[in-house]
């Protein structure tokens, strides 16, 4: 999290972007506004403006970040040369991490529609990339024997709204941690695509 | 859904909410207009208002309509001394109609943020009733030895994320039917409880 012992008064992009995500999870996107979250920054709104002209750029700017950590794990992942359940459970853990950790678990739910139609566009064909890598590796699993025949696309989505769904029921000061849930849930969805003796 | 050959000269409340629940899917919570809603139903304004005073009751509405639903599937399948394992599919599939077919997929998932204080407050504890119902026939599936031990909190919140993630990715035009996406997602989120070998 981007505290106030951690901000410099130059904060980085990364550093207003973290700020932002943490102010759209409390107050919600609609309801934060660009003064909420230069003041958490102890920036004037005036200097946020010089990175970013608006709230609805804030917000784009958070979506492309997830997506392009998500996108970079996939790669990762798909180079590593690991067995296909292996290698669904690293995308599954570090994509829980990316989710929790990165942006306040907002980036991946906000409000889309808040978005302009051209930004639009961009998120959702990048999420379309990152829908495929996970395809991808779920046919790999099948070619190999490792998971069991079946709707690679429904359980993709299956898969995508359980991870997606995490920042509307997460609590920071809950009893499970990320690493928790991402092993848990790692367990979970991979344990559906496995060949099973009925 | 509501078209204009069934929808008569006085809809009911329910023909409203199906009406509207059509315009926030097409236009957003926020895009969608109160005129829009009415001219839909061929109803003027001033006659909607005689229903609902504002769009926020009509969401609100929308929420409890579904979440009423869910609670009634929820308790015929806790009466119907079927084993766990089918009583968690039917609940599913019902689950999968009743967010596809009911109200457009919408209601479970649009902008909690913007409904009132009060009325957040009534869905939510709704919704922790349904995720209650839940755990209470994983815990059933557990102790009868069908569900494999594990977090049954966690695989709760996965089981509800993949299905409140449907409207994200729904198209009523594609290639899946509402009854294949209830199969298909029942299959996988239930393979993923069962005691398997490992």
């Amino acid at each position: 999290m981007a505290s106030r012992e951690t901000i410099g008064p130059h904060p980085t992009r990364i550093e207003i972007l973290k700020s932002a995500a943490a102010a759209f999870r409390r107050l919600g996107y609609h309801g934060a506004t660009v003064e909420q979250i230069a003041a958490a920054l102890h920036m004037k709104k005036g200097n946020l403006y010089y990175y970013f002209h608006n709230k609805e750029e804030i917000l784009f700017a958070c979506h492309q970040y997830s997506l392009e950590r998500l996108m970079g794990l996939l790669h990762e992942v798909e180079q590593s040369g690991l067995a296909p359940d292996v290698k669904v459970r690293r995308l599954i853990v570090a994509g829980v991490h990316t989710i929790l950790d990165e942006l306040h678990g907002t980036a991946l739910f906000l409000d889309l529609e808040a978005l302009s139609p051209a930004h639009l566009k961009t998120i959702i064909a990048g999420r379309d990339q990152f829908d495929q890598g996970l395809r991808r590796l779920l046919e790999e699993g099948v070619k190999a024997g490792v998971f069991d025949r079946g709707d690679i696309k429904l359980r993709s989505f299956a898969m995508l709204g359980a991870l997606n769904w995490i920042p509307r029921w997460y609590d920071p000061d809950g009893p499970a941690t990320s690493q928790e849930i991402a092993d848990r849930f790692a367990d979970y969805l991979i344990a559906g695509l496995r060949v099973h003796e009925a």
